[in-house]
C-alpha cells in the first residue's frame, strides 16, 4: 500500500495514500488492535456525527466565529457522509479511549481533508484548507460532541427500529387475541393444568405487556433527547460563543427531524450517561417480557404429538439435519437469543455507567455500542417473529379442546356452592382414580348430576370478555 | 413444644399450638428449609397482606357475597396485623412456592384463626368460625393477591423511603452547589487535569443525576400502582362478584392512600411482572448514579497528604485498627456497596421476570424481595450519606488553589487566540521541563506575558454560572 | 436503657450499658442505619473472626510478642463467641466501611471486654485488662483479618452446606437415573419431539452436570484457601513477628479442619477477591445447572392432565387456595428463584471485585454476604429438593407410552435405509394426515410392513446404556 | 442478481446462482433479518466445523459407512475452508434457530456443492454427487455437530488468544514488580494514605491476580475439552457406528493439535453448555482483575500536575480534540471497556445457560459468540495494553518521594512502641495543625527525637521483599 506523511502534535504517522483520515486515526488504529472489524464503531455513530458537525459549523457561522464558506463546505461533506459515501473512512473500532475522542477526530479528519479535497486541493498538500480542529470541531470537545452523537444515533435507532418493530407484533398479537377471544382453553399456573381461559385472553397479556414496555421505552425518551453540545471539554462550555449550545441544538432538531434540545445541565451530560441507562433499562424490560412470550408460544406449538399443542406455528424451514420431518420454534429461539443478550447488555452498560470519574464517564464507545446493539436487534427480531410467526399463528381445536375436557380445575367452579374442602375432594378423587370430575362428584354425593351440568360450564369460567 | 393438629385438604399437621398459623403454614415449614431467618418474607409484604384482606372482606359484603359480621371481624384482625401485633406469626421464608400460595394460606390461616379466638374461640376447636380459604379468601386466588401485595408493598417502600431518602440527599447536594459555585477549580477528564470548573458546578451534576433518578423512578409508579386483584386463578376474574375488581382496588387506595386502580389486563398482572422490573430498573439506574457520586466523594476527599484532597468530609470514627489517626470515605463505601449489590439485583429481577409460563410468573416472592431490599437500601443508604457525609462537606482551599495554579490545561484558553497546535507546544514544553505556562509561552514566543495575563484567566473559564 | 461511657480515638461514646463492645462498634450503629436487622453482618463471618483471634493471639504469644496470659484468655473468650454465647454481642449490618474494620472492632472490642469481666473486672471499669487494638488485634489490621475471615467463612459454608448438599442431590439423581434406565420415552429437542432415549438416560445428564458443577467448586478451593493474614495493613506485615504469617496460618488450619495456608501474595489478599469472584462464578454455574433441571423436572411433571406428565413428583402440599385439589412442583419453583438470585448475586460479587483501588478492594461485607448467602441457599435448595422432590420421582408409564407410540421422529432411525428425503416425506405426511408413520411408509410404497417392523424399534434407538 | 432452485424437503427456493449453498442456508437468510452483518455467526465456529465434517467423513469412511472416495473429497473441501478460501459462504447470523441447525446446514451444503463442483459438477445440476444430510452430515445431528464446534472453537480461542496475552502483560508486570521492588512509596487503603510498601509489591499483586486467573481459565480446559460428538439428535448416538464417538474425537485432536475426547456423557453436552458457562466464569473473573490493574494504572498515573502522578505511562496519542498536549490513559479506558462488556456477557451466558429444555439446549449460537468474543476482547486488550503502556510504564520519583515524606500513616510504626493510642494522638496532632509527624510527636513528648529516627523508617516498613 502506499502511504502519505501526517502530522498531529505529537509528529508525523504514516496514513495510507488514498484515505482521508489523518494522523490520529492512524494513531488509534495502530495502538488498539483489538476485536476486529466486527467492532467497529456503529456507523449510526458516524451518521450522527455528520449531522452534528454540520449543524455545529452553520451555528457557528451564524454566531459569527466561523467563516461561512467554511461551514457551508462542511454542511456538504457531511452530507456526503449522511448519504453514505465514506463508510469506508471510519475504521476505528468501539475499544478505544473511552471518551470516543478518536472516533471526534476521525469524523474530523475526513471532514477537513475532503473538504480540502472538494475545494481542489489534494491529500497530499502539506498544508490543508479546514483545519480538523480549529474548523470542524470549533466550539466542540469530543467530550460533548461524542454524548451527543450517542443521544442523535440511540434517539433514531430507538424510534426508527425497536417502537415500529414493537408495534408491529404488538399489532398482530392484538389481532391474534381478538381473533381468539372465544376458543376456550385450559389455563395453566406452574406450569399445571388450572381453570380456563381464552385463547384470546392469554394472549391480551401479551399485547398488554408490549404496550407497557412501548410506555417504559417512551418515556425515557425526554432524557435521551437533551444534547451536551456546549459543553466542551468539562461542562462549562469554555471556547463557545454566546447562544451557541441552545441554537445548535435546535439545528440538530430540524435537520434530523426528532426533538432534540440543549441538556440544562452540561456537567451531568459529560461525567454521567444515564439517560443511557435509562433506555437501555426499559430495553431490557421488553427483553423480559418478549422472552415471556415467546416462550409461551414455543410451549403452545410444542408436539406435534406429545406436547400442548395448542397452537399451530408456520413451518418455515426444516427443522433438523438427522431427524427429517421436523419443524420447531425457530423465531422463538432468535427471540430469546436476543433477549439474553440484551439481559446481559443491560448490565454491561450499567457498569460502565457506574464507573464515570469526576467531570467525564469514559466508557462512551462500549455503552453506545450495547445500547445500539440492543436496541436494534429487539426491532429486528420483532419484525422477524411478527412476519414469520405470529401473523401465521392459529389455534388448534383438537389439542384445545381435548385438554380442556380433562382438566380437573374445572372443579373450581364449585367452590361457591360445596365449598373449597368438598370440592378438593372430588378433586383429588378423580385425579386418583383416573376418571372425571363428575364421576367422581357423584360417586363421592356431593352433588346431582343436574347440579354437575349447571355449575361446571367452561365457557361461564372466563369472566366477561374484553 | 406443645402442638395441636390441624387440617388442611391433604390430611393432619401438627402445628405449635400456641400459634394462630395453620397445617398450610406448617407444610411449608416443614418442606422449605431453606436460608433461615433472615430470609423471611418481608414483613411488608404481610402487611400489605392485611391492607388487601380488608379490603377484600370489606367489598365481598359490601357486594353480598360475605357476611357483614365475618367481614368486619377479619378487618379487625387485619388492624391488628397492621398495628405489629402478629409479626411473629409469619414465619415462612421467601423460597417458597413461586406463586407465594404458602404466604397468602399464612395469611388466611392467621386472621381465620385469630378471628376464631376474637370471637371467644380457641385454637383447640375443630371447627372454626371463620374459614380461611372459603371467608378470609373469598373472591381471591394466591395468583391475584400475591402479585397485589406485591404492588402494594413496592409502591410504599419506593414512595415512603427510597424517594425521600434520595430527595433529602439531592436537596443537600444542591445547597453545595450553590453555595460552592464560585470555588474555581481544576476539572478532570480522563481522572487526567483538564480545564477548570467551580466545585459548585461538579456538584450540579450530581444533582441532575439525582433530578433525572426520581423523574425515572416517578415514571414507573403508573405501572406499580396497577392492581391484579381481581383475576384470581388465572386472570378471568373467576368466582368474583361483579364490580369487585374496580371497587376492591378503590379500598385499597383508600386504605392505604396510595393511588392504586385496578389493572386493566389481569392476564398480565398475573404472568408478568414487568412492574416490578420496571420500578427496579429505575432503581438500578439510581444506583448506577450514586455510584458515581459516591466515588467522585470519595476520591476528591482523598489524602489527607497524598491524594486528590480538595474536598474535606466529616471524620465520624476511627478509620484503622492498626493505623492511628486515619480517617476513611466510609459512608462512601457503605453506598457503592448497596450500589453494587443493587446492580446484581436487577439482574436477579430480570431472570425471574423473564421466565413466567403461561398464565403465572413464579418467582413472585424472589423478585418482590429483591425490590423491597433494593428500594430500602438505596433510601437508607441515601440518608446515611447524607446525614453523616454529605451536609458536611466543605472545600479544602489550599489543595484546590495549588491544583488550579499548577494546571496545564488552562492553555486551552489560548485555542482561540494562537490555534490548537500551537498551544499544544505550550503545554508540551511546559510539561516536558516542569515549568509554568507562562514560562513555556514566554520562551516559544508565542505570545506576550500581556496577552497571557489577559487571555489565561480561570475564573472566565468557567462559562456562565447558574 | 442505661448507658456507660466508652472511649476511643475520638472521644467518648455512649454504649448500652451491658453490652460487651466498646466505642467503635457503637460508632457503626450510629453512623449505619441502612437495611435493618435481616442485613447483620452474617455470624458464620463472627465465628471465623474467632478462630482467627484465637490462633492470632496464641501465635503472638509463641512469638513472644504478647503475654501468654492475655493469649489464653483471649482464646478463652473466642471458644465462648465459637459456641454461640455471644451472639447478640455483634450488631453491625453489612452496609458498613467496605473494608470490614467496624465488624473487626466489633470483635476485638467483645473479645478485650469479656475477658476484662471474665478476669473478675466489670464493664464500668475505666481501665481494661486487655486493649482491643493493641491485644487482640496485636500482629494484625482489619485489612488482612476481615479478608481471612472471608475465607475462612466461605470455604466452610462450601465444603459443609454447598458441597454435601449437591452431592446428595446427586446421589438421588444417579440412582433415579440407574433405576429409570430402561424406560424408553421419547426424547425433545427444541420443545418437539425427538428421537427416542430412555428416562434413566435422561436423568444421567442431571447427574453429569451436578458432577461438572462439583468440580467446578472443588477447584476454586485452593484460591479460597489462602489466607491474607500476616499481610497487616497494606500487605507488607507490618508490625507483624517473624514467621507469623505462616504460623498463624497452620494455626487456623488447625483449629478449623480445613487446609489453609498463607497466601504467597498478600498485596492480591487485601487489594483484590478474585478468590471469591472465583468461587461464586462456580456457584453461579452451579445455579445454572441447577435451573435446567428444576425446569426439566417441573416441565415433565406437568398436567396432571394437559401437560407433558411423564413423571409424578411428591404432593407436598395443597397448591392452591382457589382451585381445589392442586399439586405444584413447589420445591422446582424455590429452586428456580434460589438460581435467579444466585445469577444476580454473581453480578454483584463481579462489580464489587472489580472496584478495589490501590492496596484495599472495599467492597468486602458485600462480596463475602453475596457467597455465603449463595452458598448456603444453593446447598440448603438442593437438600430440600432432594428430601422432598426427587427421592419420590417415579415415571408416569400410562404417558410415557402414549407419547413414544405417537411420535414421529422415529422416522429416523429410516435415514440409513431410505435416506433423509424419503424419511421426511413419511414424516409429513403422517403429520399432515394425522395418521401412523407406518401407514404413511406403506402409502407412500417405501418400505415394507416387514421392513417397518426391522427397522423402528424405539428400544433400538437409545444406544447403548451405561 | 442471477439465481438458480435448489430444493429441500420443504420444497424449492431460489439461490444466488454463483454461491455454493443450498436451500436451508437461504431459508435461514430470508427468516432471519435480525442484526445485520456484525452478527455474521463467528468464522472460528466456520472453521471449527470444517474439523469437525473432515474428521468425522474419514471416520466415517474407516468405519466402513461412508465411500472412501466420498469422505476424501469431503475432507479436500474442508482443507479449502481451512485454508479461508470460503469465508464468503457462511452469511448465516448468530440469531437463527438456537441449534445452531442452520449454521450445520449451512457448512454441509457448501461441502456437498463445492465437493460436486470440484468432481467436475455443476452447481446448476439437478443431482449432486454428495449430499448435504446423508454424506457431509453422516453420523452426525446439527444437535451434537454445534456445541462441537462450540468446544473445538473456544478452545482455540482461549488458549491461542486469550492465554499468550495474558501471560505476555502478566510477564510485563513481573518485569516491572521486579524493576521497581525497592522504590518505596505510600500506600492507600480506602482511597487514604496508609503505611508504605514499594512499587514493585504493588505490582506483584497485579502479578498474582493474573497468575491466579490463568489458573482459574485453565481449571475450566478439561470440560471445554469434551465433545459432544456422537451423540447425534438427543444423545443416544442414533445412527452413528460403534465406536464412532471415540475415534472421531481422536480425529478432531489429532487435526486440530488440543486435546479433545469423547464426552462421557452426551446428554448433558446437547442439553446444557455449562463448558461454555464456566469457561466464560474464568473470563470473567480474568475481566474482574484486569480492571482493578488498568483503575490502579490510570489513577497511579493521574496528572500530570493535579493528580496522584506516581508513575508515568507512554504518550500515544493528543488525548483530546479541545484541549492541547492532553495525555490520556487511553490502553486503560480500552481495556475496562472491554472488562465491563465481558462481565455483561456473563450474565447473558448464565441467562442462555440456565434455559435449556429436556434434550436441548437452543441458545447455542447466543452462547459461542459471547464466549469467543470475551475471549478475543480480552486477549486483544492484553497484549494492546502490555504494548501501548505496561512495556513503558515507570516511576514519576517526584511524586513518589513528596507523598512518601508528607505521609502521616508512617506513624503506625510506633504502635509497638507507645500504643495506638499514643500513635493516634500523634497523627491526629499533626493533621489538624499541618505539622510533620515528628513535629507533632515532639510537642507532644510522646518520645524523643533520637527514637522518632530509630523507629520511622519506610525503608523498613516494607517487610520481607520476595
Amino acid at each position: 500500500m502506499e502511504y502519505r506523511i501526517e502530522h498531529d502534535t505529537m509528529g508525523p504517522v504514516e496514513v495510507p495514500a488514498q484515505k482521508y483520515w489523518g494522523a490520529q486515526t492512524q494513531r488509534s488504529i495502530n495502538n488498539f488492535k483489538i476485536g476486529g472489524p466486527k467492532h467497529q464503531m456503529p456507523l449510526e455513530i458516524i451518521h450522527a456525527f455528520a449531522i452534528l458537525k454540520k449543524s455545529a459549523a452553520l451555528t457557528n457561522a451564524d454566531l459569527g466565529v466561523l467563516d461561512r464558506q467554511k461551514a457551508e463546505i462542511i454542511a456538504a461533506v457531511c452530507d456526503e457522509i449522511l448519504a453514505g459515501d465514506h463508510d469506508d473512512q471510519f475504521p476505528l473500532v468501539v475499544w478505544q479511549t473511552g471518551s470516543g475522542t478518536q472516533s471526534n477526530m476521525n469524523v474530523n479528519e475526513v471532514v477537513a481533508n475532503r473538504a480540502h479535497v472538494r475545494m481542489g486541493g489534494t491529500l497530499a498538500d502539506a498544508k490543508k484548507s479546514i483545519h480538523p480542529n480549529d474548523d470542524v470541531n470549533k466550539s466542540q470537545s469530543s467530550n460533548d460532541t461524542f454524548p451527543t452523537a450517542m443521544h442523535i444515533a440511540a434517539y433514531q435507532m430507538v424510534v426508527g427500529t425497536t417502537i415500529p418493530g414493537v408495534e408491529k407484533l404488538r399489532d398482530t398479537l392484538k389481532e391474534k387475541s381478538e381473533k381468539f377471544m372465544h376458543v376456550v382453553k385450559i389455563g395453566r399456573t406452574h406450569f399445571m393444568d388450572a381453570t380456563p381461559l381464552t385463547l384470546g385472553q392469554e394472549f391480551s397479556g401479551y399485547v398488554a405487556q408490549l404496550n407497557h414496555a412501548l410506555r417504559a421505552i417512551k418515556n425515557t425518551l425526554p432524557h435521551l433527547a437533551e444534547l451536551a453540545l456546549g459543553g466542551t471539554a468539562v461542562g462549562t462550555g469554555l471556547n463557545t460563543p454566546k447562544g451557541y449550545a441552545e441554537q445548535v441544538a435546535a439545528k440538530i432538531a430540524e435537520l434530523s427531524g426528532n426533538p432534540f434540545v440543549t441538556a440544562p445541565n452540561k456537567f451531568e451530560s459529560l461525567a454521567a450517561h444515564d439517560a443511557i441507562v435509562e433506555t437501555h433499562g426499559a430495553l431490557k424490560q421488553l427483553a423480559v417480557s418478549l422472552m415471556k412470550i415467546a416462550n409461551d408460544i414455543r410451549m403452545l406449538s410444542s408436539g406435534p404429538r406429545s406436547g400442548i399443542g395448542e397452537i399451530l406455528i408456520p413451518e418455515n424451514e426444516p427443522g433438523s439435519s438427522i431427524m427429517p420431518g421436523k419443524v420447531n420454534p425457530t423465531q422463538s429461539e432468535a427471540m430469546t437469543m436476543v433477549c439474553a443478550q440484551v439481559i446481559g447488555n443491560d448490565t454491561a452498560v450499567a457498569v460502565g455507567g457506574a464507573n464515570g470519574h469526576f467531570e467525564l464517564n469514559v466508557f462512551k464507545p462500549m455503552m453506545i455500542n450495547n445500547l445500539l446493539s440492543s436496541a436494534r436487534l429487539l426491532g429486528d427480531a420483532c419484525v422477524s417473529f411478527n412476519d414469520h410467526c405470529a401473523v401465521g399463528i392459529e389455534p388448534n381445536d383438537t389439542f384445545i379442546k381435548r385438554h380442556l375436557e380433562n382438566s380437573l380445575m374445572l372443579v373450581t367452579a364449585l367452590n361457591p356452592h360445596i365449598g373449597y374442602e368438598n370440592a378438593a375432594k372430588i378433586a383429588k378423587k378423580a385425579h386418583k382414580e383416573g376418571t372425571s370430575l363428575r364421576e367422581a362428584a357423584l360417586a363421592l354425593e356431593l352433588l346431582t348430576n343436574e347440579q354437575f351440568d349447571a355449575w361446571v360450564k367452561p365457557e361461564q369460567m372466563i369472566g366477561g370478555l374484553s
